[in-house]
């Protein structure tokens, strides 16, 4: 779901893995997604939010995250229940401004509120915390880094780390943050990532947990 | 000013460094003050936030930032004009349990709030990211991690540099974040740093920017 650089480059990951992939849209005739398709090839679709959801084992919720109620509302509770939702999202609001501000945080974020808005669905926040060339190809960077993931659904988590794996991250970069509420901890994390940005200069970086030696 | 870990370990580290330090606290017949005072020796004194922040050169906020502002009223806008105000705290409700939810966030922020309340302080933000053991003695970790400051006042940042370095932390290790309002990217990072310390099993970590490898 959504044609962005992020739904773009999530989409060629997997169809470049295999996987039949449909992109997803507002309207069926979305010209980005039409054209992701046919260069794509073989395995490759496009329609209309609810027809990629209803088509699908497993969806990346792409879409800005100040409008990702609306387009999971339009892909259809029934079209989601029992799969696995991997929430991609940030939620930025420029209305101040740039760097951004968030649109929610703290006592909420946009991961549990689609957990909370879709109980059927087994949704796990995860790459939000990289830019999306970095997300499918962590080998980009110099030396190891992390990602997170957290949700309320320890086989949707499990599917998602060799899902991860399979774009290049190692099982050891995956740290696991708990139940889909940890999710506040990475989207929080973007507005020091924006900031960061601007400090390194480009949007291709990530961080890595650095702890003591091994004893 | 502040008599908690935080402002135990930077007042015993800059007093092994050799600097005067005086220990601020609410009252001037602080018991855990007048015991560190004691302890470290020649240099090191006790006093009330005031009588702290009349003494020195340089003040570091130690206090939790939900009573910052309280506590750096009381020290008095007069006793840190003009000085280097090195603010290193994190606003944290612990109201709905924990992980605390912080006090202020995403359109402002601990350090900018400080800013302005004491316009001629010369306010940078720094170390609120990283566990007290860590804050002076980054060596502790394996491999080298960053540290972030930020404020207005280029002279400041560049005299917290040279105290971080003094601290240990490589001068390549710090990232210059810009303006205070910058602030909120660090202080807004303690959310997933809240959540790490339960995933890695502990306070003592760090992160790493890592970025693409050198052309």
């Amino acid at each position: 779901m959504g044609t962005g650089a992020v739904g773009s480059a999530i989409a060629s990951k997997l169809a470049a893995l295999g996987h039949e992939v449909t992109m997803g849209s507002r309207t069926a005739a979305n010209e980005r997604a039409a054209q992701w398709a046919a260069a794509a090839g073989a395995g490759a679709a496009h329609g209309t939010f609810a027809e990629a959801a209803a088509r699908a084992e497993l969806v990346f919720n792409c879409t800005g995250g100040e409008v990702s109620l609306d387009a999971l509302q339009a892909a259809g509770a029934a079209n989601l229940a029992g799969k696995v939702l991997v929430d991609v999202s940030n939620g930025l609001d420029f209305s101040q401004g740039r760097p951004p501000n968030l649109t929610v945080c703290n006592t909420t974020s946009i991961g549990e509120q689609i957990q909370q808005a879709f109980p059927d669905a087994r949704v796990v926040k995860a790459l939000n915390t990289v830019n999306h060339a970095v997300m499918v190809d962590p080998g980009r960077l110099a030396g190891p880094h992390n990602v997170f993931i957290c949700g309320d659904d320890a086989a949707a988590k499990a599917a998602v780390v060799e899902l991860l794996a399979s774009f290049g991250w190692p099982r050891d970069a995956v740290i696991d943050l708990g139940g889909i509420a940890a999710a506040r901890g990475p989207e929080m994390y973007v507005p020091l990532w924006l900031r960061l940005m601007g400090a390194v200069g480009g949007a291709e970086f990530n961080i890595a947990v650095v702890r003591p030696p091994a004893p």
